[in-house]
């Protein structure tokens, strides 16, 4: 399992900080939901698991998706493009994939001359990252 | 045309190389066509002539997707992430986006202990990129 990961991992082209962009997309219905960065570690952790994890650039950290609001990705298919510097990844997105509450990250859309909001929460971000008890 | 543009670009967070992901998908299918980059000038002139352009890192000129391969984008919708630093262009592809001559630049996908080609070119590579004659 982890050589078979380690060859997977051979043919990734890592940028100049060691991150790829990862797009994840509903396996079935094709929506994109979200992108995010993965280092060979997140890579790693996500064959492994079955599960998408993903490296946050602000937090520094590995950031297993829905470790804090429970909205997990479960992995169906790793997919790389024809370059290696991009990932796809289709998942089944449990609830909600964006912070805001809604489904797909991608809720702005250019209609000529202002961007509309083409999609509401679908639950409330309060319910999803509960605030610390004081 | 022009101001609005200007409002567009304004929500857009380009990083510290002026540049953003930008994700191509077949607005009727769904399916990701590939992954590549746009600077605000890239933004500005899919969004005037409705016809995708990215930014090319490797050649640092803009680039028209199709203006030598004839396989054009067009532009359905541009979207815009919650945190404003990824696009996804909805987009009419003619023929096919992959410089391999595949419709898609995901053909690889990771099965247990190798990537997989999972599609196969629709054009020979030397048709979209006839070689100069000498």
């Amino acid at each position: 399992m982890t050589d078979a990961i380690e060859q997977a991992l051979g043919e990734i082209r890592f940028d100049a900080d060691g991150l790829v962009p990862a797009i994840a997309q509903q396996h079935d219905t094709g929506e994109v939901l979200m992108m995010a960065w993965m280092n060979r570690e997140a890579v790693r952790v996500t064959l492994a698991e079955g599960r998408a994890c993903y490296w946050s650039r602000s937090r520094q950290v590995l950031w297993r998706k829905g470790e804090t609001s429970g909205q997990v990705q479960q992995l169906h298919e790793l997919r790389l493009d024809c370059d290696g510097d991009t990932v796809l990844l289709l998942v089944d997105q449990a609830g909600v994939a964006c912070h805001t509450g809604r489904r797909s990250c991608f809720f702005r859309a250019w209609r000529g001359s202002a961007w509309a909001t083409i999609a509401g929460p679908l639950i409330d971000p309060e319910r999803l990252y509960p605030r610390q008890a004081k």
